[in-house]
């Protein structure tokens, strides 16, 4: 038995297209980000991995490339499950400013400190922050648990539970799982199934709008480390181009 | 306590605007029914009425008008419900056949009594038709409970213990529920709710894209009886134009 799980990150966001950081604002998709999910899932279809189940994160931009992704592969109608504890990295005070900026005005090392680093979260964000989530409904009921900012360290400890918990179960029910999500919440799965160290994960680049699938072994180990881009060749130059971000 | 329920037709569908008979076949929204859609999250948004759970059929005119709805009311993060049980009416061997076509080859008592008799179905799809659905995944584990044509009588059947089960359970819960769904799949809801009868159930009809509201008591009863739209006017002038198709 092998199982399949396809990781899907969101499309070209508007704030992606301002080279703003992001993390928990609720930014919508670009037209052209539109564009790479509706691609992403006519690659689904083509190759014929038909998802069973789809989870998502809270954001507007992953849950829109999966609606827009499995409207092309036909899977439109798949349950639907959701979880903030998918959510993009939470950038905490950085949300909102300029990554250009940021670079230079702190310098090379602090900026990939905070971009790449696997333990060292930005400081984090004013509650009255216009940027800050602390009065969003979708958030209420977490209380104290809510992120103010986080590192990749901090996004693995709150991923891993819904990971272990709902995506495994259905995982473990023979269902082809699509995540859709983000840049970091899906590096945090890699690093996961892939075994990468934390110092290694900072040169791990997932681009965006490609569906990457991973054949799982009983132990859910994948069958090829890595997994498999549908589209390995724009999958390597989209990964080259994310990795050159705010240069 | 007084729990709310929200309904939602599906705007215009590529079908609609062909005036063919739709039922199963699962056709895509035009661009008129899109902005329907959003209309209804800009009137759901702006009344304040907010929902914390969706349920939708499993076709893609109900699906995309939820997603399309939900995006528009900043809503689109809530969970999402599937069931076929809220799908449109099965319209057997109608599929696919032209309205004013059908019209005028059988008559207008024949056709009235398809369209709107509580208890006639049409004719039952031959299942190598090509608007059947008798090889659809979706629907591969309903087997022999699968329908090859329905009447209003079928869809009530059939939506009940939907109902009972599922949205009465988020209403209980306190939930602001939406149903996004069809023309027939809600006209069963709103016989339940209303208690309409057999015969009267054939003049009501539901226009697209206008949120339709109810807030019930404690024994499920509409406190307003046949609810209250978000746009009163908006909503009259459409079920006038509904009840006209065809002519």
């Amino acid at each position: 038995m092998t199982y399949t799980l396809v990781l899907l990150r969101h499309g070209e966001s508007e704030w992606n297209a301002k080279n703003l950081f992001t993390g928990w604002v609720d930014v919508a998709l670009t037209e052209k980000g539109r564009g790479e999910a509706v691609r992403g899932g006519e690659l689904l279809r083509e190759a014929g991995v038909l998802p069973d189940v789809v989870h998502t994160s809270l954001q507007r931009r992953a849950i829109n490339t999966a609606a827009l992704a499995l409207d092309a592969a036909d899977r439109h109608w798949i349950p639907v499950r959701r979880s903030w504890r998918l959510n993009e990295r939470h950038y905490g005070a950085l949300q909102g400013k300029d990554k250009k900026q940021t670079l230079e005005q702190y310098g090379e090392e602090q900026f990939m400190l905070w971009r790449r680093s696997f333990d060292v979260p930005p400081p984090p964000i004013d509650p009255d922050d216009e940027f800050s989530q602390s009065d969003d409904p979708r958030y209420a009921d977490l209380g104290d648990e809510a992120p103010r900012t986080e590192c990749l360290k901090d996004v693995i400890a709150r991923l891993l539970p819904y990971w272990e918990s709902d995506v495994v179960a259905d995982l473990r029910s023979g269902k082809t799982v699509l995540v859709a999500a983000h840049g970091n919440s899906l590096r945090a799965i890699v690093k996961h199934l892939d075994g990468i160290s934390d110092d290694d994960i900072a040169g791990l680049n997932i681009p965006t709008g490609m569906p990457l699938v991973y054949r799982l072994d009983d132990d859910l180990r994948p069958t090829v480390p890595g997994g498999e881009y549908l589209d390995p060749e724009a999958a390597a130059a989209a990964a080259a181009a994310v990795a050159n971000q705010g240069r």
